[in-house]
């Protein structure tokens, strides 16, 4: 080490402002250790918005009077009211602040609008308020697990702005940013550009069995860069922030564990207020300054998390599977459920040829899941979970092996390989968006002749939202996007189709369609339309002919799906 | 720890992607220890740009062909070509990677575009390259210790492209992050908006003596959100990120020393092709997945860091300094120096009092660095550090407790105290924009009857660049802007005017002034112009009146600066 410039040794600068402090960071060793909450005996309940700051200088740790350390969640939501904006972080079930929750549906506070990527599910989560009818309006990428609020939605009782969850992750960290508006390739050309997705619904049209629509979607306002059309999306902000957090010291310094980052890091530069439920309250001075996730300037109360952790989905490694991944993972004594085998397994198989060693690869679920099985011993690839992985590994082996604070976009508990690395929903989602993972492998309910795909809704019936599907599309340059599908839908039709007349997750953005039957090549320009470059093991042209709506033309050397 | 739903524990999920792969991660025990580099015997420099990444899959950790090691930072640039856009990390010449450096510099490549913050200082960072003429083009915030640079500039051999800290910060997150623009409030209303900052000058015209302009500042758009004018900024990508990190795990993920972190966190995110000079090399499985700065996906060649660092300003702490910040800290044995002590003591002392127990403040070089001296004994405040610090402590006692991984936004090693937390340059500057910290105190060259401010560049004498000067006063309604300034300029001349004539930093932003002579309370909106609200001891408003070349109101109830 070699020192430039020694500016002096006394005189103003060295009599700066930090003179009485002491020189050495104390050496924290406690950060690699389980640390039980602090006990305390004198906690402040009168900090209020903007003062609720503890502060400390120089080597000696001193508690104030404004503490930022609350008793109970409801000490910390005590002035909370009716109609405020809640920016409830979690995915699925996972980093929820349950606690905090459980406090707001004890005071009963109504009318709230809720910023959260899922709306719980069963009676977890954000579905405790949900199941009340305290929430009336929320901002949400996915609603699946709480089929309960569906229905409210679709009988016009709660107001649903449905957002691309990358999108979500961006316009917060936007609004906690001072950024008032940015723009994202996610959602271009669906219904999110033209608002098509209603918000409130008011009564059905006996006639047409359609809902009147008291709220349309928002329209977005659009523009070009580099010839692709982008979304302008604005700031997200909201009153308070509620999140869960692993290690919090007094200062509010956070720390969080693996997928439990996604929203807790965002969420609390977006509100005017920000509380944090901590599993360990530790004193200043307890957390290594480089491990800290949100600093503690974002954060104005802290109380202990009491309320239990869920597991939304357990799926067990099972102890039978087999080390050779090109073994077939799929065996059965049910003969249907063994043709079904057949299918996907030669889906996946074929879609395994597509990853290269060393590929960052992102796999929506069901089929594509299975692909990796199919790689060569040789291969190896590292698994991108939207929510915040890379490097994802096998399901936990057992119930104990389970951690609630480590699942996969699925909700489902997951391990990590060595390599691994987490991260929150913003960094997630920029990984996506810009380009970063090699092949995105998702599934399709519809795919067009020149590669928009539909997956995520059907008007009338399946009311979920698109979580992340959007955002895995947007950037078909640069990331590879593969569709495996079954050829045919349940009813027999095909979903390969010369333009999906269900609403879109991306428009030109498939480059292969794989399916039991064939590969198709997609001209994403739309050009040259579709080609038949593989057929199954004894399937005829003529036979996909038949089995696809779509044209397409049959490649000059057509090979055979391996 | 309950579970919501157990999907099943046999059939295609158990036996999905990853069933093959150890479902326990390795315990990591190394991460808090001094690792040193990995001795390799192979090394791979076959990597090409998008295939240079190994892979891992399964707990049994293997080496690939296609490894990201390279043998040295040589090989890692041997495909380097002159031309090339180059995003620099680093923070003066903290977590510069100066082993790469040094090889581009051997290597010779010319015509090089640069991104980056600051252009080295003396023979050291870029500055290696710039005083070999190895750099066409830079776009940066601040090369003020690079005067050699500055003169290049004059004479229309370097062309540079001002850019303020945040925003750089901001678009090269961007870039990353698949945002091909955002609007931001820094440098509204300034030179930065018209673009009147030549990028590449001509010769002089003898005449004007002023330089003929060969390439004009790039103007911005603008657009008002909420009644505020915005800039919009547009991504910022390169073709090679060349970063220094701690320590790197072989597939590429990076753990950055506090604040080197400022810009190798962003850089690799938004170059084609990422290079990182490690200080250890450590296996796939030795980080902590919560730990890591910036996942292996953005990573693509890995090289030992063998350069020496250095430390850019060296102060060292006061063995004499007292513990009572009460205590005047400046004491001199000169008269005349005595008397600019009195002077700037008094302005610092009258801006203590504005700081509030528990605020984060952010402190500009000179006087307002001494305020937190006087603050009483029960205020304690949390000084930001806008190259990513919450936390800053003292300067280091010696030139061994020196870090040179830690510094201040002056580039002065420093230390951090209890409770600290450390972050890149994206997440600082998006504290600053997004209003968090409660107070900044900035010093002037002039400062207007409307609150404009002008502290950053004198046309004709100093070209350093705004630094983060832009973005410090880009939120005045979130963020109290102070200005702490001598009454008059070394000859005398009033810096508070009722117009400035020198380039903005920001219009419309401060809110108090505090000089030797008075307190002045700003309008910001421009309706009711300057108030005189105290005047020092035995210093009469006639005074203020001879020495302002503002006009003023008298307050009502005059007091006295205390």
């Amino acid at each position: 080490m070699s020192v430039l410039l020694e500016t002096c040794s006394r005189g103003t600068a060295c009599n700066g402002p930090m003179s009485n402090v002491s020189n050495k960071l104390v050496v924290v060793t406690t950060w690699c250790q389980t640390v039980r909450p602090v006990k305390r005996r004198d906690f402040s309940v009168s900090a209020r918005l903007g003062e609720a700051r503890v502060s400390l200088r120089g080597a000696e740790v001193r508690q104030r009077s404004t503490s930022k350390v609350f008793k109970s969640a409801d000490d910390a939501i005590a002035d909370l009211k009716d109609g405020t904006s809640i920016l409830s972080a979690g995915f699925g079930l996972c980093g929820v602040a349950e606690t905090l929750i459980d406090a707001i549906r004890k005071k009963g506070t109504r009318n709230l609008t809720v910023v959260s990527n899922n709306a719980g599910a069963g009676e977890y989560g954000l579905a405790k308020l949900t199941s009340r009818g305290q929430i009336s309006r929320m901002v949400v990428s996915f609603i699946g697990n709480n089929k309960a609020l569906g229905k409210q939605y679709h009988d016009g009782q709660v107001a649903i702005e449905l957002c691309p969850q990358g999108t979500i992750a961006e316009r917060l960290r936007a609004a906690g940013a001072g950024i008032p508006a940015f723009f994202t390739a996610t959602g271009a050309r669906t219904l999110i550009e033209t608002g098509g997705i209603p918000i409130r619904l008011g009564a059905k049209d006996p006639h047409t069995g359609k809902h009147e629509v008291i709220e349309p979607g928002r329209a977005r306002e659009t523009r070009i860069f580099d010839g692709r059309t982008y979304l302008m999306e604005t700031a997200l902000h909201g009153d308070v922030a509620i999140v869960r957090a692993w290690k919090v010291d007094e200062a509010g310094n956070c720390i969080f564990r693996t997928t439990t980052k996604t929203y807790g890091v965002l969420m609390p530069k977006a509100a005017k207020l920000a509380i944090v439920e901590a599993e360990h309250i530790v004193p200043v001075g307890s957390l290594n300054p480089d491990h800290i996730d949100l600093p503690g300037i974002y954060i104005d109360r802290i109380c202990p998390a009491t309320s239990e952790k869920h597991i939304e989905k357990l799926v067990l490694a099972s102890s039978t599977s087999t080390s050779t991944p090109t073994t077939s993972p799929e065996q059965s004594s049910d003969a249907e459920e063994e043709a079904e085998a057949v299918k996907r397994n030669r889906i996946a198989r074929r879609a395994a040829r597509e990853l290269k060693d060393g590929f960052y690869v992102n796999l929506g679920v069901g089929i594509p899941t299975l692909a990796p099985s199919f790689l060569p011993p040789s291969t190896k690839v590292w698994l991108q979970s939207e929510n915040g992985i890379i490097g994802m590994g096998p399901y936990p082996a057992s119930r104990d092996a389970a951690d609630p604070d480590t699942v996969n976009a699925g909700k489902e508990a997951v391990t990590l390989i060595p390599g691994a690395s987490t991260f929150d929903s913003a960094e997630s989602f920029g990984m996506i968006r810009g380009g970063h993972v090699d092949v995105s492998i998702l599934g399709a309910l519809q795919v067009s002749a020149t590669g928009d795909l539909a997956n995520y809704i059907i008007p009338g019936k399946a009311f979920n939202g698109m979580g992340g599907a959007m955002d895995l599309v947007s950037n078909p340059d640069q990331t590879k996007i593969i569709v495996c599908t079954y050829h045919t839908d349940k009813n027999g039709r095909s979903k390969i189709v010369d333009q999906c007349d269900l609403p879109l997750t991306g428009k030109g953005v498939v480059s292969t369609i794989i399916t039991e039957l064939a590969v198709f090549e997609v001209d994403r320009s739309g050009g040259k339309g579709l080609l038949l470059t593989e057929t199954a093991r004894g399937v005829s042209v003529d036979l996909v002919r038949q089995k696809t709506s779509a044209t397409f033309t049959v490649a000059e050397k057509l090979g055979t799906m391996e």
